[in-house]
């Protein structure tokens, strides 16, 4: 080891007094765990990380991810004292504070040396899953030369307690990822107290059960640390690593209770930590000999950095990864054109799930990048191409996972593939299951992330499962969340058109929820309709009245409610919106013509109501589902809840005040 | 054994047959894991289930439950071949069709041999550990005479892929729920085919690494399952049986393999099992002497019902056990009143989270049945109060689980508790981790069981912890949920109140949304203004033309607006609405007095404004926030996200027309 035990320890000392400094001044944070990994993370960064500060982005890096997100001002001090750009001193004195990218926990779009947004549990290492999976499979695609990196994790016991954990390591395990190698902070503490409170497992019998490596070290000894580490490094299978540790390591009176997890040590205990140490140096003030140690580490990942940019640039696949890694799909914009051309007139009734498929074949024919999958339900989400062959070791240029029934851990890890680069991941399970997986999409949300979920059997349309298998509330649920588009498309048109926008939004993750039941084809043109969100899918024949809005299954039976009505004198259009949150991002004038003020504005969806009123009004009509379905046959249920043009044309005369 | 082995066979082909038959008049459904699971299930019902068919509702049965509900129709077929008064052969003949009461998942709502509704997978199981944690608190309460009980689960691949199998289990293993015994069927089949395509671990080494006793059969061999499962109930450590089948057996040509997973055979199938099993029967029809073999299993369940009854009659706690079975917390409104009484004029300011706490202790005093817990957030959630000691073996009488990190797990286990009777669950975590467990609040409400989640950290309010951590969507979203309450008191007035209304709810589960930050008292009168849902907080002094309604932190907001827009001449009237779903369940005219049409109406709330144009009319005003939160105090929050009176009242006279 380059520096000396004594360098070693005063390094690990500089994380544990910018947290513990940090946290104070806050008067908020997590000094516990920067402090009790500071050694850990010393030997890491100082032997055994790929990193060069001076390229936070470069593609051949190391993949370091804190899952144990609340400890980010180890990650923090880390990035600081090795040498990147940001955070400066200055942000790590505003940890915390409005404005400064040092938040409460790391978050991806703050700092560019954070891979991935963390803090909720388990969540960081189950993408670190996906990040290990993408390099696996851009390694076999591009080669050693370009490809050849480690994916490393700080997890702590809740990380290993959550759900999760248990998805994401079966998956790592079964993978063969052995490039992951997970640091577990085995401090025996929780929120609540010792972990012997809520837990009696013996976590590495465990995950050898699961296929991985185990190492156990003590996690304030560096000569150990470092064993583990390059035993861990060694091995072919992932591997964890049990690092014994004493949570708080340094402040004198809290160190090993939960006290020191969550809270500033207090001004006392701060001047005791500094004594224990023996560090005299001001807060937020580096000694320059250890700044001097620190900002050394980042040699060797320099000159490793220079050595690929060589390897780069003579390599014949140059090209090739440059758009993988951009990210851009060059060929997307062709391929959505050869599938409408490939269509021919009348597709005749198929359903979205199925013309997903379609769309999908001509896809990951051209887009080499589309990586998918489906959490074991691949026959019914029809997620699956000629074009992408089963991703299984030693055979990792395979472009279709089987993820199993693991919808978090699925959703997760297509999180750090995306997060990773080079690879576009999309997956499958049914709509409801959306509930299992919810918070990981809401972390593609929070991280930007071009994450596509194909949720299909995305109503009562899919029968006789029942109520457990029905979404409801599920659309709305999704719609609400931020920075997530939704999209339902009504025919093979719309969903064509769904696929290419989703694909097309570098930043944002989408849904596409797709029917199980046949849907017959309401357009026939060429324009990119659904890139608004809605559109006038039919003009009304008499004097407009009524403007029904719907999406998916139920554009159809809009369509049939509309003719009714005008048959019957009552001019009705029909606006399908295949995504309202487009919709809601196109100016005012735009949105007030297509859903005048002046007439009846009716909604039709097979789900919740709730929301509908932000188009219709409260003066509109909506119809949906407000309690759980049933199971029976998709068409009596329609019937049974009243999703008809007889039910419905009826009630819309009603108010109107015809007879 | 009472009945031969080819007794036993025979009894087991009933359920093949029943199954296949069902599914292929219905043309859809699970026929392969009754098939593979029946010989299992016949020898657990003729040998070891203590059920009384006459009883379905007998405190004291065995509770058994089918956490892979895809193959419901292997429990449809025992409750029938057993003698339940439902479902009747006519039922099983409507399998999955309109108001069966044999729908294709196990309803608990539907048929009351069906102890909790199952399908969304690893969720049975983690229920059955609810189950079996109620009944080891109720023995510990009332004794062996009185409780004395096993619960038994049918879990699949799926069920143990699930992450939330990883929470159940450890939390099983660390309460040393030795009387929860897991029958695995181990077909090495799921839906994408072998289940070596998704995975690799050793399942009996990870249950081990739990504290499990794990047991291995041949599923086809009765001798050999009976030895296994008579092993696993004399462990005292939860026990899991590996029971090697063969998926869809008795189907020659299909099955072990997927095909015979979640399809109709086909008629010409179905006739060679028919063959291959010597089953001459035509559909529907049970041979006398089978169906008699299997009406014989009730008479030892019968028998020891009796007896039960005639110790619960002599039974000193008699009395008690009654009130804790019923579930009607006779003491609920005493104890409302008495914190009422004891809190005095002024309260001061407090968080709503901890005035939940101040209500907890005086609930928890008084009503015995309140079983506490949270997931690992203690101190944040304000769980705990001094009449709920820890829950730890052998005490199992403490009143407080401490349920680790494990949301999901925690959410299941209560629906389990709830639906085993006799107590009344409530468990603490993040608003934000709602969607860790979200599908498990559904099932609550599908399932219609009274269970409580204290979710505090509501908002934005939560501060430094960012936007991981700070809820946006979550109260939208859980209000989209069918048959769920969300709460979300102002101050320590409405908190006792909505822990009241809660409580009372014998068939609806709640979420309590609550504060992290102070909240001064708005209210001092005693009248439980919380049951509408909504009510007139504060009148307009100046003739009335706007009406602000908000929730829980924001209602402080609302009155600081109304009083500088009555302080400028224009009537603002504030409206707190601490729960939305009951006010949308009061009479129309109640409803339109408080939120008339003649007005502009504003809704405050620190989350998404997504459905709010329910109440405000798509012409209103809605402050919210629809984006994440930042990490910040939360004051500043406050502030930058415009939700100050300073911020809100410009913007109410801007749209009045008033400068």
């Amino acid at each position: 080891m380059p520096q000396s035990p004594r360098q070693l320890a005063a390094m690990a000392d500089a994380i544990r007094v910018l947290a513990m400094d940090a946290v104070q001044v806050a008067n908020s944070g997590h000094p516990g765990m920067p402090m009790g990994m500071a050694d850990v993370a010393t030997v890491l960064y100082s032997r055994f990380l790929k990193f060069d500060p001076a390229a936070p982005r470069w593609p051949d890096r190391d993949r370091f991810v804190l899952s144990a997100g609340h400890g980010s001002m180890l990650l923090y001090a880390l990035l600081h004292l090795t040498g990147y750009a940001a955070p400066t001193i200055e942000d790590i004195r505003n940890f915390r504070q409005l404005h400064s990218p040092c938040a409460g926990h790391p978050e991806n779009t703050e700092l560019e040396g954070v891979e991935c947004t963390t803090g909720p549990l388990g969540q960081g290492f189950a993408m670190a899953v996906g990040m290990a999976l993408a390099e696996r499979h851009l390694n076999a695609r591009f080669g050693d030369a370009l490809v050849d990196h480690r994916t490393w994790v700080i997890a702590g016991d809740g990380c290993l307690m959550e759900g999760i954990n248990h998805e994401a390591a079966g998956l790592a395990g079964h993978l063969g990822l052995g490039r992951l190698i997970v640091l577990w902070d085995d401090n025996r503490i929780t929120i609540d107290g010792a972990t012997s409170l809520s837990t009696s497992e013996d976590i590495a019998a465990r995950y050898r059960a699961y296929g991985w490596h185990v190492e156990t070290c003590d996690g304030h000894d560096a000569q150990d640390i470092a064993r583990a580490i390059a035993a861990a490094r060694d091995d072919d299978r992932p591997s964890l690593i049990a690092c014994r540790t004493v949570i708080g390591k340094g402040a004198p009176n809290k160190q090993g209770s939960h006290a020191v997890h969550g809270s500033a040590l207090g001004a006392a205990e701060v001047a005791a930590a500094r004594a224990e140490l023996g560090w005299s140096a001001p807060p937020f003030e580096i000694p320059a000999d250890i700044l001097a140690d620190w900002r050394a580490l980042g040699a060797p990942g320099a000159a490793a950095h220079l050595a690929w940019q060589d390897r780069l640039a003579d390599h014949p696949q140059r090209a090739a990864f440059a758009v993988a890694m951009a990210g851009h799909l060059p060929a997307l914009a062709g391929a959505v054109r050869d599938f409408r051309a490939g269509l021919g007139e009348n597709p005749g009734k198929v359903a979205t799930r199925k013309a997903s498929e379609m769309v999908l074949e001509v896809l990951t024919a051209a887009i080499p990048e589309m990586l998918g999958g489906s959490a074991d339900l691949t026959g019914s989400n029809n997620t699956r191409t000629k074009a992408t062959g089963p991703l299984s070791p030693p055979a990792y240029d395979g472009r279709y996972v089987h993820y199993g029934i693991r919808e978090f851990g699925m959703a997760a890890a297509m999180n750090g593939m995306a997060l990773h680069g080079g690879v576009v991941p999309y997956g499958g399970t049914f709509l409801v299951f959306s509930d299992y997986c919810r918070n990981a999409i809401r972390m593609a949300a929070i991280q930007q992330a071009r994450v596509i979920h194909v949720m299909t059997h995305d109503s009562i349309g899919l029968g006789e499962d029942g109520p457990t298998h029905q979404p409801i509330e599920h659309l709305a649920s999704l719609r609400a969340m931020p920075g997530l588009l939704v999209f339902r498309p009504a025919d093979i048109i719309e969903t064509a058109e769904c696929w290419a926008l989703a694909l097309g939004e570098t930043n944002r993750p989408s849904v596409l929820a797709l029917s199980r039941q046949n849907l017959p084809t309401l357009r026939h043109d060429d324009e990119m309709k659904s890139a608004r969100g809605a559109y006038r899918l039919r003009a009304a024949a008499a004097p407009r009245r009524v403007v029904l809005i719907a999406t998916g299954s139920e554009v159809e039976i809009a369509l049939a409610v509309a003719a009714a009505l005008d048959a019957g004198g009552i001019g009705a259009e029909v606006v399908s919106m295949p995504c309202a949150e487009l919709f809601c991002e196109q100016e005012a004038a735009w949105r007030a013509d297509l859903l005048p003020t002046d007439v009846l504005k009716v909604s039709i969806e097979a789900g919740a109501t709730f929301g509908w009123e932000r188009f219709t009004g409260s003066d509109g009509l909506n119809f949906g589902i407000d309690r759980f379905g049933a199971s029976a046959p998709a068409e009596q249920l329609y019937d049974y809840f009243g999703l008809t043009a007889a039910a419905i044309v009826p009630q819309i005369k009603a108010r109107l005040g015809i007879s």
